[in-house]
């Protein structure tokens, strides 16, 4: 789960792709257009010394081919709106988040919000020039470490408070069930958890699920 | 607090802050190249259409400034290192959180990380282009909101859990000085807290504040 920045000496693995292969039917000048773009791309990763290490179409093979490559970072090169990829990036993100960037001409603010909800770190608009490459995919990885961040302070207050009232009610069954005082019940959950090896939470969860079970 | 984008018809209101003004000496050739910069980023401003209400320097002024004018936005127009304007911001942004947008010429990865945990929405690396200044400015935008959801998300839920924490207490403290069960003890605390017209976290506090002090 836990994705660190690699040493300078290890180059960071990075998965480009491409959407607007997949999306438009042939026309020889977008073509070409569209190779100046990825060429600038690919130029502005090589000078900045990173590793590409797929190129991949935005289809329905892409959450698992990403699954298998585990690329370091993301970067999606889409001349238009990039919804199909996003979407398909929401999934993925879940299981692994990464740093995604983004590099489009749609200067569109809804598909801007929704590609930062979807989990983009930068969202670059008419930006694709060789010497930025390097500094906007910094950017997004310290981006991307500042969110990640701020989103594991959120689960964890969430878990504490769920736990919390795992715990408080717990506690209130065992006073009813036995008589006990706040404190005495208290005391023996803490017991039992010690006992078991289990977290306080955890054990008022055994205790909740045994009387959904037993009554 | 709240910040609300204006509708379409009532432009942003904009505060440059050009932080090479003040900390270099006079020299000729940057003063050239720092106008022209100034001038790209005016011209992109004035053609997506927003208001530059002030242009300031980073000094010891900044932060009674920008309390008067109150913008919308904040722009720092720095080409290195943005460290002591970053400082005021950051006490700025405790009372009054607004999108920030960076455009330098600083690549230093230690001082990305810096601007952004100090609050800024946008870090744009020698991307200084007319006509990429509105669409930095959206997605600097989107990301600022969308960062204040979840640090809002974030506050109100370490909220809730210190609050339940205080009710835990009080509820306790009722309990032994007055031999009640826990149920009896929270149905009086929820009595009063109607009564008084407090959310019971209140409550619990005044419950606490006044055995701190008649014991």
């Amino acid at each position: 789960m836990e994705k660190i920045t690699p040493a300078q000496t290890e180059p960071l693995k990075i998965v480009v792709i491409n959407t607007s292969k997949t999306t438009r039917p042939y026309d020889a000048e977008f073509s070409d257009h569209q190779n100046t773009r990825s060429s600038t791309l690919r130029i502005g990763l090589l000078q900045a010394g990173y590793d590409i290490i797929a190129s991949l179409p935005g289809d329905m093979y892409l959450i698992e081919r990403i699954a298998q490559l585990d690329p370091d970072l993301i970067i999606i090169d889409a001349e238009s709106d990039a919804r199909d990829v996003l979407e398909h990036l929401v999934i993925i993100s879940q299981h692994a988040p990464r740093p995604i960037v983004l590099f489009t001409e749609d200067d569109e603010p809804v598909h801007m919000r929704r590609a930062l909800e979807a989990g983009v770190s930068a969202y670059v608009v008419a930006g694709l020039q060789s010497e930025r490459v390097k500094p906007v995919l910094e950017v997004a990885m310290a981006r991307f470490e500042l969110d990640q961040q701020v989103r594991s302070e959120l689960q964890d207050t969430r878990n504490r408070l769920a736990e919390r009232k795992l715990i408080d009610k717990a506690k209130g069954i065992l006073m009813q069930r036995y008589s006990l005082s706040e404190d005495v019940a208290y005391q023996r959950m803490r017991k039992q958890a010690m006992e078991k090896n289990l977290r306080l939470g955890e054990l008022a969860k055994r205790i909740l699920d045994a009387v959904d079970l037993i009554g």
